[in-house]
């Protein structure tokens, strides 16, 4: 039985590669670099974009905001006046923990792809199975908070390891958790080594000019 | 295709439910009573059943520790002298995001049911899939950190439904976070009217009696 299930994951997994492929060809045609953004409930995903959206460089910004149910998200991102996109797994995905290249297939016609260069896809709060299933994106992103400790790379190897960067958020809550930023870069060295990372806080502002960079200099292939 | 997904999903969930009933009667019939505590990852699980475990009145408690991989938590509520089973959803399981009751039956003869009175089945750190299936407890609890934001009862209604009890953490961090505790409370309201709550710090371990009386009560019909 379980062998069953592996095999049954396995053949899932194929299949949504290849619809990747076919998005990220997409993706690629239109011009449209795209970064998956991952973490746990809560981690500051939203926060963290609602600090950069407004300013990145040249480049125009959309963002495919994945939830289980609603659009508490999406509406806040909204008021930025940047293209905002709902993608929700609970309306015909069965209420899946996460995106995958399917469901973003599902969306492409709603994207406004002429007006993006950097599409950020919010993936579902989940540090499990979002590492899992590719999208067609170019980059991985994830976002850790110190207020969930420093133990989470040894607890979700999977997502720590799939992403090309580990944003540490929550900077200003550092006085008041226990957290040791030194033991969680040794654990996080352990199981992705030499995977850049960015400390900052989203609430107060501090550290988000790094992550601004970064973004901007995701687009290698964009158009000029 | 989506329609066959969600008929694959409540099929599975048929299945689950099967397997739950069987659980249940096998600890039924070992006097064990079982509560499922599910939440986020870096909600404060472990830290609370680390501050309850050493003293429940009459009751003797044991742990079924589930997580992907590894064994951190099991390994901290371990030196509390406290059975502990550790497993692990990456081990013949494929790596899922949450517990099921197959994965529960399959510990069950590695668990001393004779030992224990109350047995906590701590899941892996995820707010929706959890939700979605029972393991044959007897409760549900489900653990909500401040620290995550007041948004999550209606980000994730699937999991505030299924609790009986919905446990409010990390109270000590109300001063350093954008958290509105009765516009939390308010939109618990609106996803699940009337559920238990219980406010607490597992840091400071303020309002933890609470808890601790809440899980003394829950084995009604437990040996006496």
């Amino acid at each position: 039985m379980h062998r069953v299930r592996v095999r049954i994951v396995e053949d899932a997994l194929d299949a949504n590669n290849t619809i990747a492929r076919a998005n990220r060809d997409d993706f690629d045609r239109a011009g449209v670099t795209v970064a998956n953004l991952m973490g746990a409930p809560g981690a500051g995903k939203t926060a963290l974009l609602e600090r950069v959206l407004r300013e990145l460089g040249d480049l125009r910004p959309g963002v495919l905001e994945g939830d289980v149910q609603g659009s508490l998200d999406a509406d806040r991102l909204a008021s930025l006046h940047v293209p905002v996109t709902q993608l929700q797994t609970a309306v015909g995905f069965g209420g899946e923990c996460h995106l995958d290249a399917n469901m973003v297939r599902s969306a492409l016609p709603a994207l406004p792809l002429e007006d993006v260069d950097l599409l950020i896809v919010e993936n579902v709060g989940n540090l499990v199975c979002p590492a899992e299933f590719r999208i067609g994106e170019d980059v991985r992103m994830m976002v850790s908070s110190v207020a969930e400790g420093e133990d989470k790379p040894l607890k979700y190897p999977l997502m720590f390891r799939a992403c090309e960067l580990v944003v540490i958020n929550k900077l200003d809550l550092l006085p008041y958790v226990d957290f040791d930023m030194e033991r969680f870069l040794h654990h996080l060295d352990a199981v992705h080594p030499g995977v850049e990372t960015i400390q900052l806080s989203a609430r107060t502002g501090e550290g988000v000019e790094g992550f601004r960079s970064w973004l901007e200099r995701v687009p290698v292939r964009a158009p000029a």
